[in-house]
């Protein structure tokens, strides 16, 4: 009988922060590609552009005009998922198959920078760092309202992930709830706390930083890790080598240092096909229901979908959506890809 | 205050299968969009392509020729995901944040049709029976096998769903474990069995049945509903009205009634924007693991990410990602879309 082999061999790996089990067939990528390319933009954008309502004095839909803002600048979405408002629920269904609630939230919108074509890996550390400094201040602000138990900060990069504007920018999402992924992944953690009175992402770093298998850079305060049970092809994780729950929580050195490795990891997958690399990312951290949460351990998720080229993604279709999510190279094999990537973008050349 | 209103009003609904909840913003199509556009092919293809590795009689790309089949045609998948090879593991690590395993599987590949622009919408209810007549008998075979537990019946249709052909094909991906998501809803479907001796899915059938508030279609075995907890635009899920866990358990006279669903409601997406529409489709139902499994009720689901028109889609992307999936349309207002749509395919008026 054949001896297993992960860089071979399909087998299934399993996912602690969800509890859920993803399959890996890493002799997968040999197959030719004859579907769906998505169209890669190579056509240089302007520093302003008076088209768009992200840019500095220009108009939003809605009327209202954006500052000459010269750095951050966040606003209320304009089209909101989720709303600002008390209602009231008079006749809720008591069946455990019709549960329904309703929920309140506050979504803002956050421009990374002025210039509409200052993506994250081609901006200043220092800038950066300005934008760290904003999620700071609205985790707080928003985590202030008494009806706000959930601050998710978000980016949606590229046409691929659903953006509709270039420009630089990002999300966040406060609400009542805490959102399922969440949810999940706080019960995880929580588990594991309770089990080790250490954190799971502490133990977990600990191990990584000590195989290097999937390491692909660290710096003083963090790393970033191809996690072992990374779904999407490039799939990546920020973790905080000290353990501590929130983003308000860093030392004004360790906002550096995430900054340098926000850039870094961003600046490798532009280089990975010399293209303006699709994700979204999100910070998972702890909420702000009041409550000790010695389990959180800060960390940043990007989730990317290309997988061959600039033009060729994963698709999370028919299997992954009936079965379970499914990946086409071994995790190790990302990381020594994205761990050889130079530090320096390839317009810079 | 106000009151609560499921087609105004942001809030949650519950997923009694996954035990998710996901988030539902009825307001939110009002939005303008300007981001991506999917290719719409209006292209009308022959009934035989010669560049085709799926019509009769040509060549695959490891020199199999198929042969000239006349309904449905079967072979193994020249890049299967899963591979039917025993391997073995000598040494695996044994924490609980690197937990891995082999996974040994069959994928096979289904031809609905000889007709290479002949998609389920637009075939005679007669050759539908064949192909459900052929997913019996996958089933059968498949799960015949010692080493086989679960056998996934799926279709990934249009090329925004990762499909790389339009020649009409599904797939059936066989292995040892239970998929993820297979695993979840056995769980919650099993819980609820013991506590109510009742299938959780003749349960909410009959309330839907009652209500017809999210109902789109019915026949005398099949009805077809847009879940309650539906996350894409246009989910729905064909339930079978009899309890009975399996394909292989279907009367003749049902199998000839699911055949007339599968058809009616692909024949109403195809009306709604008046596009082949895209989606990925599967069957649930109970495992080939030889254990008893009386809390399954078959069941298939479709997942199609059309949201505006033929080529606007939902994007479950940042938020979706990192915190929980999100509609923009009450599963009410779609299901009265689909109801109202007729059942005779736009290209026959
Ligand atoms: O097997 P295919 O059709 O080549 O591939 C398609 O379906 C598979 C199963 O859902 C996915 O894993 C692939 O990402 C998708 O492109
Ligand atoms: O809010 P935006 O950028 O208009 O919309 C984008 O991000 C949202 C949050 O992930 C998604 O719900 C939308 O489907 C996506 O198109």
């Amino acid at each position: 009988m054949q001896q297993f082999n992960t860089n071979e061999h399909p087998h299934r790996r399993y996912n602690p922060l969800l509890d859920e089990w993803i399959l890996v067939s890493p002799h997968r990528t040999k197959r030719p590609w004859q579907g769906q390319k998505e169209t890669h933009s190579t056509e240089s954008l302007p520093e302003y552009d008076p088209t768009c309502y992200l840019c500095p004095g220009n108009e939003r839909s809605n009327g209202t005009k954006n500052p000459e803002y010269t750095d951050c600048y966040v606003f209320e979405n304009d089209f909101s998922a989720l709303l600002n408002e008390e209602v009231e629920q008079n006749s809720a269904s008591t069946s455990p198959l019709f549960k329904l609630k309703p929920e309140r939230g506050i979504n803002k919108v956050v421009c990374f920078s002025p210039k509409h074509n200052l993506t994250i890996p081609e901006m200043e550390i220092g800038d950066i760092e300005k934008v760290i400094q904003t999620w700071k201040e609205q985790y707080i602000e928003l985590g202030n309202y008494d009806f706000i138990n959930h601050v998710q900060i978000f980016e949606n990069k590229g046409a691929v992930m659903g953006c509709s504007n270039p420009h630089p920018h990002g999300q966040i999402w406060a609400q009542s709830s805490l959102p399922t992924q969440v949810e999940k992944t706080q019960k995880n953690l929580e588990k594991y706390y309770e089990q080790n009175k250490v954190s799971l992402l502490k133990d977990y770093l600990d191990e990584e930083l000590k195989s290097k298998e999937r390491l692909v850079y660290e710096n003083n305060h963090f790393a970033v890790v191809v996690p072992f049970w990374a779904t999407w092809p490039y799939e990546t994780m920020i973790i905080s080598k000290r353990h501590f729950g929130t983003i308000i929580a860093m030392t004004k050195e360790e906002t550096v240092a995430f900054a340098e490795i926000l850039k870094t990891i961003t600046v490798k997958y532009d280089n990975l096909f010399e293209t303006s690399f699709p994700y979204s990312s999100g910070i998972h951290q702890a909420p702000t229901d009041r409550l000790a949460h010695p389990e959180w351990h800060f960390h940043m998720h990007f989730y990317p979908p290309l997988l061959r080229s600039a033009t060729v993604k994963k698709f999370m279709v028919g299997y992954e959506m009936l079965g379970e999510a499914q990946r086409d190279i071994s995790p190790e094999k990302s990381a020594a890809v994205l761990r050889e990537l130079p530090t320096l973008h390839y317009k810079l050349k």
